[in-house]
């Protein structure tokens, strides 16, 4: 069945239900080229003001899987599990998370992307250790998967491609913000990836893509009935993102603090969301696991997955990572309880010191960020470091710091009004 | 100032009101290539949907303008008035009026345009006229002007490009049925054109772009401010486009209608919206005139300045008019009143012959087109001729006879429910 680019434009614009035979054919067409990108960005933006129902979601979805490979791990002798994270500030968990969740065994085959704004990306991070290789072929993947238990490597071209070539659109025509879109562009990949079970960690906060509870429900209930569909054993948790999660904001970084995780110690946020999402992921993908995850990380046996995985990638687990040449501190204003401290304006600031990009085209700086040396609740004595920035260059020291002005307060007494870190927990309706 | 597309586009999109800066920057950026097709789309998708308010109408307006140049006629010895339709079925008004109208004292400069879908365009019909050319250079409309007292000629490229450029993209990106971003389309080219006053003829009913009263006095009412704030006298009729206007419809057919308007005869309605249409304008221009537009019509002297006007475009007034060579006539069903004659469904009839055009670069056929034989409210005998179907094949007859079914009703007793002929006039709030 053919149609015109116009005719399906129009019935969203004008609030009605695009059939089955409308979206595959648009998406199939769009990603051919036929449907030109100022059509689609019509379309984008009528879809982002108008809405779909959930069976417009699941065939967009679909329509955007089927054009391009989908990957197949039932030949594997393990379960295969994955996580995604909407992004936040300070989110490393999928570092320490992959080779613990293959310590207990499963297999954890993660395709990840790389950062834009203030929310940091897994590859960029995993690039902070020399000689580490994000792009894989699927026999490379494969390999690496059998001999570490888990990879985490860059998307290859072939899958989903509708998907990369929307998201991009997306990007420079003001239609990122939509529920719909965002679900269908998550869930394509991931189901495209092949994984048997995955959960999702929806974000909530200044920090996050979704602001409010209510709106990361939302897309996080979607994207559940999606992996649902597909045949995805999928849950999903909503955790905070309202302050920086852990106490290390930049690449390398971040890097370090998973290390530390993977040693025993580290943050306790960032130790009681990756243990929580790892059991989470166990029990998505059936495993009983002989060993809880919490004691994975104090046994090395998880730190052993780690070290294969970076090396089985090029990577020397060993090596001194790449520090910022200049620093600067941040310190108490007062004395009291440090009674905010913005994910925002942290995430901005981090963006602005180097570690994150403006445009995709741009590197990112290994060594630039933040190290935080107090979280929101902490006492704080008047002139005591809050923060330290790094950055390769001082000029960019002034803009970091108007990015942070207002992000942080002490305050005389105070108990914060924080999120709690896990918010709740998202099943697919009728499990 | 500078901006950026995408912090524009989400303005709207989360449904604010773009600042004056905003508008004079994403127009230009938009003429110069900076703002990319899709970036547009979205945004003219996020007006459509979003609205705009009378500020930034009127801004968007002068914006497109301030894209090209500007006409200007004042230096000529008398007044110029100009009219505008928003397109209808068998509308030919143009025609007659324009020689109508120098002929009772003013200059009518008129840049027209040509016919996209089931209504016609105003040079299509001159075209029909051997030897007549739509192009004319800036110096050549003036000695037209001046010699005639009454032009009608293509808008050259250097009004309003951005409005050329905005138009092409909003007809493949389903964003044309925008009141905010018709109203700027028509009033920037008007604007620009340089005309003294203006009078609006804003189609209402199954033929016309506006379906409903209610949408048409916005559409008027949003122009007739555009032309007050630019200093333009406009003042808007919301006229009858329910059934079609005349009994010609098609190019060279409503040439020959025109003409005998011109001599003192032709269908009652069209004599009457021409001689009112007539009047407006010459009010609006601030003429008193000598003679009385009806007066002029049967006196010869409106004939004589649309032989002037057709002779001084290389046309031949006296040629013989394009005939198509296939005809088919539809007769009465049944003995009644003609209860229902839908314009809509002639209008897609005779496009469907080949008056009209698909795309911008298709030809039209000159001969093809409608009859009618009976109006709405006539009594008719079964058996009768209704309508004859012209076209240059045969072959076209099927698909144009599909269109008429169901759009023409014959009752046995009926006071049909039409619109009346010029149903309001809107002049500017306070006038």
């Amino acid at each position: 069945m053919t149609f015109t680019a116009v005719e399906i434009i129009i019935a969203k614009r004008d609030r009605g239900a695009l059939s089955t035979a409308q979206i595959d054919w648009v998406i199939d067409a769009y990603t051919r080229g036929e449907v030109a990108d100022e059509q689609m960005s019509a379309l984008a933006m009528a879809i982002l003001l108008n809405g779909m129902d959930r069976r417009e979601i699941a065939e967009w979805t679909q329509a955007m899987i089927r054009t391009g490979e989908r990957m197949d791990w039932s030949h594997l002798d393990r379960p295969t599990a994955d996580k995604h994270s909407t992004g936040g500030v300070g989110d490393k968990i999928t570092l320490p998370l992959a080779p613990l969740v293959a310590a207990c065994g499963a297999y954890v085959p993660q395709l990840s992307g790389r950062g834009l704004g203030h929310t940091g990306g897994t590859l960029d991070k995993l690039e902070s250790i020399p000689g580490w290789r994000a792009s894989l072929s699927n026999d490379e993947m494969l390999d690496v998967l059998r001999s570490a238990g888990a990879v985490v490597c860059a998307a290859g071209t072939g899958l989903a491609p509708a998907d990369k070539k929307l998201y991009a659109l997306r990007d420079v025509t003001g239609t990122v913000e939509s529920i719909p879109l965002i679900a269908s562009s998550i869930m394509s990949k991931k189901i495209a990836e092949g994984t048997g079970s995955l959960v999702l960690d929806v974000k909530v906060g200044s920090g996050a893509f979704m602001k409010n509870v209510g709106d990361a429900r939302e897309l996080a209930e979607t994207m559940v009935a999606l992996g649902a569909d597909a045949g995805v054993r999928t849950v999903a948790l909503l955790t905070a993102m309202d302050r920086p999660l852990g106490r290390a904001i930049g690449n390398a970084l971040e890097v370090e603090e998973s290390v530390e995780v993977l040693s025993g110690g580290g943050p306790s946020d960032v130790v009681e969301l990756t243990v929580r999402l790892a059991r989470e992921m166990l029990e998505a993908a059936g495993i009983a696991a002989a060993k809880d995850p919490a004691d994975a990380l104090k046994d090395g046996s998880a730190m052993d997955r780690w070290r294969a995985m970076i090396s089985a990638q090029g990577g020397d687990p060993d090596a001194t990572l790449p520090r910022a040449g200049e620093s600067t501190e941040i310190t108490a204003p007062a004395s009291g309880v440090l009674a905010r401290l913005d994910a925002l304006a942290v995430g901005i600031a981090a963006w602005r010191l180097g570690a994150g990009r403006a445009r995709k085209e741009d590197p990112v700086s290994f060594g630039a960020g933040i190290t935080l040396h107090a979280k929101p609740g902490d006492i704080v004595r008047q002139g005591q470091p809050l923060m330290t920035l790094h950055a390769d260059e001082t000029a960019r020291f002034d803009r970091a710091l108007e990015a942070l002005e207002g992000g942080y307060v002490v305050a005389e007494a105070s108990d914060p009004a924080l999120l709690p870190l896990v918010i709740d927990k998202i099943t697919p309706a009728g499990a």
